[in-house]
């Protein structure tokens, strides 16, 4: 990763605490040497970007078993930022507690609800363990650490056991094995080209939202755009319209670049059928390597 | 509500404790002299079901300002229930307190992710009290009920704070009325004809899942069953498919019934396209008197 060594001045916003998957993802895209900066919520990271106390953010947008975080394909379209790269983890569940702390002990495990719920199989196998909400994965770590008792564990990546000098007493807990999470890389139009990221994929990917009418067909339609034009699509997520309920926003992505002629053709085609059209970005698609499980990535995740 | 006093041997299951606004849901669809059942998760309520434990359940399928309730979907695939009615409610969260509490000694708030984030400018004009993520609206009202702090509130709807003898300190504290949830009953197929809703609005809809091979042009050559038809769609969905990592069915609610020509023929041609495809129910859209704020539903809403 030696050409990523120019973006040690750079500083990724992430949700989450030190340890979070979120981190992983920045050291993925933009290497090891990258600030990474923790932020409380997505709404903070977005903007912290906006005012530019940080260059870029990572933001998981998409988890195959979970779905969409919906939360922030919403600030996408409130902020300007685009979009400049992507990155699939797979994402690997490990029950942590107190160094020392015997797996018979554990009554409590805190977590995200999304991690809690993708060990479901986990917690029905150990009745004795209780699932408890807290607000973030790395973050339950962290508590479960400063408060010390043997009866609590936290549900988290093994990077977060690394940052807060943990133990891993339980590997990979979570029900199913094909869990990856989509992360995408956002900055201010104007410093894209300022930031280093590998070329990855082949591919390049366009990621688009618009709105339409609701007429019978529109949606149809629109669509045509892409069809007629043989342009693939790799996702279309609906999401409703604040104040106009049972109203919906299409985010869609493309396989293709905006610079191609034949989707820059698509483009005009489909502003011409919706009432509001945005283009999020347009970036190499993730690489064949990717999506490996965090867990091997342990030179990329360390202390800031 | 005359006709829907035969739904008194009832039995209808719904997440949350009393007071829940799925409990609301539920008596505005089967009556007042339902028998609503709470159960602790969505899972638990399609067992119930499955198992005749409960005749039919209520779930939240849809937030006009959170947007999809994912896990829901994801039972109706795995379940074999039948949609039968849908309801609309408009959502007031309030802030509910110990009674003889002063607004000005609470210092938590306790409350869902998804009604804490619809509060976001209450918690930023009081600075002074936390959000606190817990499992369920209604269960935080009788959660600060039992330990009695007066530093303690939650957030939920005014009929939570009814069934705890709490009090409603600050009312219609969401950020935005434009707030309704979309709910749905199911049954058991052979107990569709058993439960007695009342007739609504004057169109149906059918509601269907499926999935397509990942092909360009794949989901707009399915739409075109239902454009080619003039059939309108009320909304689509994508959900990722567990296992295969990145590909996705489509849920789609389109206007219409299953027994019309046009939309049997419009499935029939679905079919030639999906590799799966499977009706969720046909049902009567919402009238509308609907969606009316669930605050003026007290008479549907009491004790068990």
């Amino acid at each position: 990763m030696k050409e990523n060594n120019r973006n040690g001045h750079i500083k990724a916003a992430y949700q989450g605490e030190g340890g979070a998957f979120s981190e992983a993802a920045a050291r993925r895209m933009l290497g090891a040497n990258v600030e990474a900066r923790p932020y409380r919520s997505f709404d903070h990271i977005f903007e912290a970007v906006a005012r530019g106390e940080a260059d870029c953010c990572v933001v998981p947008i998409e988890n195959s078993l979970a779905g969409s975080v919906h939360k922030n394909y919403d600030l996408m379209l409130e902020h300007n930022l685009t979009i400049i790269a992507e990155t699939t983890l797979r994402i690997v569940h490990n029950l942590i507690a107190m160094p020392g702390t015997d797996f018979s002990e554990v009554r409590r495990a805190y977590s995200h609800p999304v991690a809690l719920a993708q060990c479901e199989r986990f917690f029905r196998a150990n009745p004795q363990i209780e699932a408890v909400t807290s607000h973030d994965t790395a973050g339950s770590v962290r508590e479960i650490i400063e408060r010390g008792r043997s009866s609590e564990a936290a549900i988290a990546g093994a990077a977060a056991a690394r940052v807060y000098n943990a133990e891993i007493i339980a590997e990979e807990i979570e029900d199913n094995r094909q869990n990856f999470t989509r992360f995408l890389l956002l900055t201010l139009p104007e410093h894209a080209t300022k930031i280093a990221t590998e070329p990855r994929g082949n591919e390049r990917k366009t990621s688009i939202v618009f709105s339409i009418k609701n007429q019978p067909g529109a949606l149809f339609r629109t669509l045509a755009a892409f069809a007629l034009r043989d342009i693939d699509l790799a996702k279309i997520e609906s999401r409703p319209i604040e104040g106009r309920p049972w109203e919906y926003s299409f985010y869609l992505d493309l396989v293709g670049d905006i610079r191609e002629q034949r989707v820059e053709r698509a483009l005009a085609h489909l502003a011409e059928m919706t009432e509001t059209i945005k283009v999020l970005g347009a970036y190499s698609t993730a690489g064949a390597l990717e999506g490996r499980a965090i867990n091997d990535y342990s030179n990329e995740v360390g202390r800031n």
